[in-house]
């Protein structure tokens, strides 16, 4: 694997999921293989998840691992052709070039501004990033991908799964803050990919990119649409026509116990309580959500090891 | 040892004592028993001797430390059933499970409210992460005890005592902010169950809690107190009657050479200068300050290696 | 070498660049010298290839590193005989005590204030931690000096001269805050030491310490300075003399690719695009800006290496 910026990179995805899980049987079985390699980390946003789970992926490859909080360092220029006497000290083209010598890998964490739709699907700060690194480049959740976070959603549904092609459903919930569209994205992107029966049900205005949605089923009847579900995914997101505005926050998407019916409950965390999902379904045996989290590491983990074996 | 959240976790204070000095001597003799193994360290608060010792100590024994401040992760919610569409965007009850998955030992530092005596009492963060988590956890200093700093005070009394029955004597110190109790509380029951004779003096109104003082002698004349003594812990805190407030900041118990008399000099740090302590003590022989500092890794690493050798 | 807190630690300079470049052509063959040796590396400012490229020289030597962001603990007084009842709580007396007792080479960044000269000049940070600590002192940018950064250009200069003794001009540059010295300083010191003939060019009133340039060449004509030059290093500085002022802000004075001539363009970086030197300079094969950040890296193990063969 040359770089993972998007789910596309995997070139086979269900070997891809078998590695991982593998991996999650014996985490220390390549650790001859990230010797004398670093993975440096890099931070625009906040993180626990990401963070925790692709340090711990690197070091059980038997990397190093430096990790840099963008706020610690410089602000980064990624306009062409600019007059820099403003906030930014330093322009990505040098920030990358510099960085790529001191990493194997690097791995950026990025998210939209949700202010500007042209300047967020350019994917400004991912894609500066590869074009002037020189060395592969692992997306921690960019603007609009969050392509680690899929893998992790597949591996887990590929473990819990007893049907050869299970109905998965991703709904809407409401949320008090405009989110980004990174996750369902990956994550419609990643189903596609997967021998599974997906549905997607949001409140209408909630559409998701055309490019992203495709063909899949867009069901505004969140009860029709969770009919028989085997897995259901919940995840807030802004609108994407009218971009990055919250137009409604109606309680009744929340996800409940009743509406949940016998499905796996699916999130990528973090997520907030009796807004998004009620207790009562986090809390029982059908979320799977500390297992989605868990497998973030295996996720990374095979993620680096495709990376280290093409350096 | 299954956590380090109390001293009542020590199931043999001698023999851990003896073990930490031991480590001091050789600390990279148990290098094989960290392997594989990844301490994660929280901090909800700053911390410079707490936060280097114990991933020093964890190093020491072969292990991945992996460092975050909650500031850079997501806000956490503690209250059971809330509605979360406020500040906090992830729930201890995923965290505490979610970190669980890539840590082998957490170690968690929160400083008490010191306006909410009830809330600060119950140990929310702590007992929380006991609660939810599925891995060891240690105390870096929670809202009412700092038991790694106490058992390196212990180490310190031991390796510096010349007598079988040091008397000690815990002597408040005035201060510009209000302070936690956690030190002395820790500091008081640590050396209840120490062969040392204990005198607690301060000002009326400072009283620690009577669970934690229970039938030690308190002397509100701090000369009459510090006659004889051989080691002198000098420590403010805030009222616990009145809680959380500074009732006076009365000079006159500030720690000085004179009242010092023969006795060893001891305080956590960090420290006010010439406002707890004057310089002459700080800089006398007679303070062990930087010998309990350095401690502070072998209590660490002892606390690490016993919880090690029960996974 | 004891300390590297200035250029005059290095004993042999031709001996060090040497050495670095061996470093450079295999940086992990002298992995063990650091096994159970610690780096602490305490940052009072922002640092990117600094923080990155010093942690990398130490694990490329086996050390262990532990990073302090001087925010995430508390404020140091350096003060003597000070009563602390202000803002700092920590003197720098125990905070370098203590840290030495968890480290075998500290590593201090701490920028001037620009306000107080001879606050600044006195070099208070530093100095302190040389006073106190009990172990190497690293200066990863000090007030004054940022030998680091200056061995980095000597390294990059011996590796890309073509002659025995090229012609090395540094040149002031515009930029909208006010920066510090420090690389100058240090740059101009280091040349004084290769075998190089070195100018000056900057608008008058930007004289640099007199210590400092002793009977370097100063040229107030950019033009006339810049004829024939080999290395040409550009970097802003405030005033020495009105001290910490912006004097002038002349676009004139701005790198461009007709000024460049055939020379190599040099800066330490960050640096601000089209303003200090424009993109046609930066975009071209003559900038070895990349090159010189690379070399921070073998600049820092080579003076590690020997600090830590002496250890």
């Amino acid at each position: 694997m040359k770089n993972y910026t998007k789910i596309k990179d995997i070139s086979n995805l269900s070997e891809t999921i078998k590695d991982a899980i593998l991996l999650k049987m014996n985490p220390f079985e390549f650790q001859d293989l990230g010797t004398h390699k670093t993975l440096v980390m890099l931070f625009f946003n906040s993180s626990l998840r990401t963070r925790l789970s692709t340090e711990k992926a690197a070091k059980n490859l038997g990397m190093e691992v430096m990790i840099l909080n963008v706020n610690d360092a410089w602000n980064i220029e990624f306009e062409d052709g600019t007059i820099m006497n403003g906030n930014s000290s330093e322009h990505i083209k040098e920030a990358a070039q510099v960085i790529s010598q001191y990493a194997d890998v690097i791995a950026v964490r990025a998210f939209p501004t949700l202010q500007d739709k042209a300047k967020d699907e350019s994917e400004y700060v991912l894609n500066n990033f590869i074009k002037y690194s020189t060395v592969p480049i692992v997306n921690m959740e960019s603007a609009t991908a969050h392509p680690l976070q899929a893998l992790a959603d597949a591996i887990t549904i590929t473990e819990l799964t007893e049907k050869v092609k299970p109905k998965v459903v991703l709904s809407w919930a409401p949320h008090p803050k405009a989110l980004p569209q990174a996750v369902p994205n990956s994550f419609v992107e990643m189903m596609q990919n997967l021998e599974v029966d997906l549905t997607i049900t949001h409140p209408e205005g909630y559409e998701l990119s055309e490019e992203v949605t495709k063909n899949t089923i867009i069901n505004h009847n969140q009860d029709e649409a969770l009919k028989n579900a085997d897995f259901v995914y919940v995840k807030n997101w802004s609108s994407y026509n009218d971009y990055g505005k919250i137009l409604n926050q109606d309680e009744n998407w929340m996800m409940t116990k009743t509406k949940l019916g016998k499905a796996k409950f699916m999130h990528c965390l973090p997520v907030r309580r009796n807004v998004v999902v009620e207790d009562a379904v986090l809390d029982s045996e059908q979320s799977v959500v500390i297992r989605q989290a868990n497998n973030r590491t295996y996720a990374a983990q095979v993620v680096l090891k495709q990376i280290l074996e093409e350096l």
